[in-house]
């Protein structure tokens, strides 16, 4: 048996060869930006999206050179889209550093992001794949369409599980199911091993970002890298604030407070800060990270007919790093 | 002999249907935004990208809905382009119309502008071609290098006109380029052929920016559509304001004025009307329409083996379409 956070290290050197395809193909010939673009695609994540491609297709006839483009292409969309959303956000920490929203204009914010999900688009086609770029165009307009219903969505507390979960899909699970489905297009997976993974994929995204808005509720901003508390703010209603909600006494004065928080008429740091105090002791957390953990156990099933034993544990330990990311 | 003009008679049909393309594409399932993008989109231009790519194709073996498809691909890909343009210079008016950021958040028109980049690439896929999506990719990114250029070389009267050039080439040619590569490669056109066809809409381009600039010093804003002499208030030193500068006595009030007006310490719109009757009353708006007149030329000559002779003339209406835009 391989060990917890073995994926890592069995698939550093593939990953290693993605960051440089990133990092070459962030590359910007202008002084002013080059050397700001290059420190967030450096500063990275986990790299979950593109180790997520490379192993749905390890276990078929992969071209690793194909893979890694593609798990190169995915990340920069990614960082692409991170770009974008913090300006959106007008967001000041991301990966524990300061945005680039916080130290280039607006203006040139769009600008650079624009131009990272040209050079993703690049990788993409350079995949000589129609399906894998028809895969990518589209995964990219659901995370749109995700970040535009978020956008739409706020300060309305009356929202339905439903519409949450199309809004995260979007905005997160679409790039996992994305990601995925590549990988094993590249790969020749059979088309039932193709749908597998992607759907392994989403359910995977779906937790991800379920264990995303309960880590906003649940940390602090040391260990986020970026400030907690920030949906509330935002009056972005996530699944621990419905739970909480939905556990509140019509018309108490904490119903009308929160209401109030995500409405956006109460702003004062020490009523969010109360209101998150609230919601950590309501048990709220705890019933999302079931959900969350349902979804892995989902993600798992999705994969039980996989071909290659070694790749099915790589991908189940892939899915419970999705899931604690506290260490 | 066909008449000036015959060129949107005799393209009429395939026009209209890549304007349903568009529209249909450009269905945002939000109606707090649908509404507001399909205006946009109906806005239209003059489509001479699209028309470009089409006529592109025409004297070869092309197969209709392949080259719609990445007709309305360019076109909407220049509307998302012009949404975060538009943005990012914070414009007002747009088309004659009101731009989406006078309506909508500046977060909201930046994932409208994302949203319509991903239908565009969703086009560029459909087209079943790796060729064309990969032109179309390093298109975009080409257009983002040529806006960030115009960004960060803004506020700087000592500019070249080689690094006009390159700018001009990025944020305007590169996809009338793209767009003519891209309709002759759809329809299989001999390579020599296709490399001409690119060079042909690569001077076009540049000739239409050069008169989109002279017509920003020349015209008032009801012609426009959009606010006269936006270069000069946002500091963008075009080829009229550089070849007025040429012509200046170094350290006369009047080159400190036009100094001081670039470098956005002198604001006031008196002064900046001042500058551009000066600009109108140096010469400098002939010698940069003689520059475009060139470009013309050369556009012309460059496609004279080009088989078709009735495709030929259609291109060479085209491009006199992109040189007399008041009327």
């Amino acid at each position: 048996m391989l060990q917890t956070r073995d994926v890592l290290t069995t698939m550093h050197a593939e990953l290693e060869r993605v960051d440089a395809r990133v990092a070459l193909a962030a590359t910007v010939q202008l002084p002013a930006v080059s050397g700001l673009v290059q420190e967030i695609v450096r500063a990275g994540g986990k790299r979950l999206r593109p180790l997520l491609l490379l192993l749905a297709g390890r276990a078929y006839r992969y071209d690793l050179d194909r893979l890694v483009t593609a798990a190169a292409g995915v990340e920069l969309l990614h960082t692409a889209s991170l770009i974008h959303d913090d300006s959106i956000d007008r967001a000041g920490l991301r990966r524990g550093k300061p945005t680039l929203n916080s130290v280039l204009s607006s203006g040139a914010v769009i600008l650079v992001g624009d131009y990272l999900f040209a050079q993703s688009a690049m990788l993409a086609a350079a995949t000589e794949s129609t399906r894998v770029v028809a895969i990518f165009a589209s995964t990219l307009g659901d995370i749109c369409d995700g970040q535009l219903r978020e956008m739409f969505d706020a300060h309305r507390l009356d929202q339905t599980r439903d519409e949450y979960d199309r809004r995260i899909f979007g905005k997160t699970a679409s790039l996992f199911a994305g990601a995925a489905e590549m990988g094993a297009v590249i790969a020749q997976a059979p088309e039932p091993d193709i749908a597998a993974l992607r759907r392994f994929g989403s359910d995977l995204g779906m937790a991800f970002q379920i264990v995303d808005d309960v880590l906003d509720v649940r940390e602090r901003t040391q260990v986020l890298g970026k400030p907690a508390g920030q949906d509330l703010r935002q009056g972005t209603v996530t699944l621990p604030t419905m739970l909480y909600a939905a556990g509140l006494t019509p018309r108490s004065a904490a119903a009308a407070r929160l209401q109030a928080v995500i409405a956006g008429e109460i702003e004062d740091e020490d009523t969010i800060a109360a209101v998150l105090a609230d919601i950590r002791g309501s048990g709220a957390v705890e019933i999302a990270m079931r959900a969350a953990d349902l979804l892995v156990s989902s993600a798992k099933g999705h994969i039980a007919a996989i071909p290659d034993p070694e790749t099915r544990s790589l991908l189940h330990e892939l899915a419970d790093l999705a899931l604690d990311r506290s260490s």
